[in-house]
């Protein structure tokens, strides 16, 4: 497949052939594409706990708001964002002046900026969920591109699967991502779409 | 390229080659491939506002903060979600309805998540967020299978982007995106990468 060609392939699915696992390979290759998504500073908030046993899937069913696709996926991705990347900060910054993209003059500003981002509840929640759901997009594609189909659930209890899964409270549950192999005879045609002269402007809004 | 390939070809890029315009059938190219992201209830809550100008990415460059790759790239994109969907709502649940994914028994539940996005502010800015950030990441990997650079922006002064190129305030400014042809004399090692089994859980966290 073309570069250009994954952006047509990939799609919503919700069909897939049950009972075909994702070999352990495939997802080691899918997860090293993850790790290549931009983000905020740098700072990679996203952590996945990917649920493949019939038991977990059952759980993730049960918080889920009857997304049966969840029960024949091969694997559901439950997306998360650290709500704080102090942590990471020091590490992150440390390879960007290994690299000479960044000077020790710069490092009061980035500190400025992780401690902006862990400033308010509400800040941290919308900066988690937008570097996250980048990854989370590439996450999608990156299936594509290895042959899965994917579908992103927005629709589930965030207590039941926070308690289900053992999500702590510092992160934030972005979506969830079903993973498996589409069976192409449900295929369905793709959903309305808006006209890029419905979305784009020019100069100005 | 390959779609694999497209993962590792993306880079946040800053050196552009100046004074390159996109041809507008690139850009619309672009955005087509950009309305084939996925959404939220697939309500497409995204807007963008390509800003080629000189005049009008010296605005841009005064709103950033430092971000002068703003002014040698060919186009900035200013990143916008719609806070309220519901003028969009009928047109998609119809479009649905019309091919049999849905029946008019489900159109409540519909109606009533789309409430729900509008019952607060935090709760329809991470909704935009959400949706709007796997745009963002299309566009950026869609760029990148067009040939084109980009980079990702979140170190701008809201207000004034909002004031000087006349954005809502039911818009969420997501992030800004720049795009041009890069400057591959001045490419840059990637930035540190988290490992896959840094990131990655299994059936629970």
């Amino acid at each position: 497949m073309d570069a250009v060609g994954l952006f047509h392939k990939r799609r919503s699915v919700r069909a897939y052939l049950p009972g075909r696992e994702i070999p352990d390979e495939t997802l080691r290759e899918l997860f090293g594409l993850v790790a290549l998504s931009p983000s905020s500073y740098n700072l990679q908030p996203w952590e996945f706990v990917v649920v493949r046993g019939n038991e977990g899937k059952e759980k993730m069913f049960s918080c889920s708001k009857g997304n049966s696709h969840i029960l024949s996926s091969s694997a559901t991705v439950i997306v998360l964002g650290k709500l704080d990347p102090s942590g990471d900060a020091k590490t992150i910054f440390d390879d960007r002046v290994a690299k000479g993209q960044k000077t020790e003059a710069d490092r009061p500003a980035f500190e400025k900026a992780v401690a902006r981002i862990v400033s308010s509840a509400e800040i941290a929640r919308l900066w988690a969920t937008r570097s996250t759901s980048l990854a989370a997009m590439t996450l999608m594609y990156a299936a594509t591109a290895l042959g899965l189909a994917s579908c992103p659930i927005e629709g589930f209890n965030e207590e039941c699967v926070r308690e289900k899964f053992g999500i702590p409270n510092d992160r934030e549950i972005v979506m969830l991502v079903t993973l498996g192999y589409e069976d192409e005879s449900k295929a369905t045609p793709r959903g309305h779409r808006k006209t890029v002269g419905q979305t784009v402007h020019y100069e100005k809004f």
